[in-house]
């Protein structure tokens, strides 16, 4: 039977497992779950995840939700995947779990609330407000600064000094990915100032190419709706990633 | 070299890995970080946690936070753990590894600031805000009955149906035994209403004794001095989770 993947890939956990299935070459069948049409409340999805989140998967007899989760099963349930993305050794794969866990009450605590309340809340249905978007960007900042010192902090392109990518590297790329489609100011404002972030979502980028920019097309295209940007073919001039590089 | 476990009995990750590593007949070494005189802060500990946060542990060469991935490195690293504790089943363990990744999103989200909000506040000197107390006890009440319609929803006395308890059964019992340090209006009114989490509690109590009631003992006699109670040196006369069962 073959994995399926439940998913939305304005959704950045959703992008994440796609790219990480498709950068490794793992058989799937990718089912939209609309968030924008309300899917993710329909009784038939809630059988596979009684939260009604994106994403979840089923394989076999498993359903799984909550993309870390996800990610860490698919990395140990299928053959050929190379170690780097989850190492077999338990001290390093420790500490990947250690930055996983540190996204969730950081990083996505941030991200998350700052996309809805400057940008995302009518899309959703969810009211904006100001005093939630200055709290979430505080979180943020503190979370993009503390990538920087804590985590990117030795040598290697990746997180934890990491020569090669792994699945924390991809989860929290894809969480910043998000800010595409923010009001250009705030992307700037909040993005500009972390250079060694900005090296390493490209570092990243190219690591799992062409799939990374395959699975974000959909998010380029909703930045490019959202602001009646012209809709270029080309990842590179849709990206603001790389212009803010020095 | 010994295990060396940095933590503070007052917070409730900390407890749930002393239990888990005493109820396992772990070897370990407990390192005390006072949180109230701000040991957490200091140069030499933000040598092992950068972010100042208990728990930690240093085992030789590997420093590691978050304590769900302790949790799960201690299972994994230490010979004779049982298997219930974190399957070595990859479907089974995802499942597990799902329940500690909603924990973080959910019910810790709800739990930490409404204790922080309604009684620990002053003694950590942070500000105390009703309406940040009343935003916590929506989500919590969410989560707690999230738990009881959703985790606890199977034959079984343990999250996912399971017979024995996982490293997720202490980690989410542990945030919600902090409730014992509440205002007793509060913690009646919260907590009442899910005789199912109330019995899981009393499951995984003692599944864990003695060791659970003698690392809780710190937690019930921080009760006793906040509201003024009499010390008992019995657990089942300081502990409320009994008296609030059917």
């Amino acid at each position: 039977m073959t994995l399926k993947i439940y998913c939305f890939r304005m959704s950045q956990p959703s992008r994440a497992i796609l790219i990480f299935c498709k950068a490794n070459g793992i058989d799937f069948e990718e089912v939209t779950v609309d968030l924008t049409k309300g899917e993710h409340k329909l009784p038939e999805y809630k059988e596979i995840n009684p939260f009604g989140q994106v994403p979840s998967i089923v394989d076999g007899d498993l359903k799984l939700f909550e993309s870390h989760a996800i990610l860490s099963y698919i990395a140990c349930a299928s053959p050929g995947v190379a170690d780097h993305w989850y190492p077999s050794d338990v001290a390093k794969r420790a500490k990947i779990n250690s930055v996983l866990d540190w996204h969730h009450s950081n990083l996505r605590r941030g991200a998350a609330p700052f996309c809805l309340h400057t940008i995302l809340g009518p899309l959703l249905g969810i009211p904006m407000s100001p005093e939630a978007a200055a709290e979430a960007e505080k979180i943020l900042t503190a979370s993009l600064s503390q990538i920087e010192s804590v985590w990117l902090n030795e040598n290697g392109k990746f997180l934890l000094g990491n020569s090669e990518p792994s699945i924390a590297d991809l989860s929290l790329v894809c969480e910043i990915m998000q800010f595409e489609i923010l009001h250009e100011e705030d992307r700037i404002r909040v993005l500009t100032p972390f250079k060694k972030v900005l090296k390493w979502i490209e570092a990243t980028r190219i690591a799992t190419s062409p799939h990374f920019e395959e699975v974000h097309k959909v998010l380029l295209a909703a930045k490019s709706a959202l602001h009646k940007l012209p809709l270029e073919e080309d990842y590179e001039s849709m990206s603001s990633i790389k212009a803010m590089l020095p």
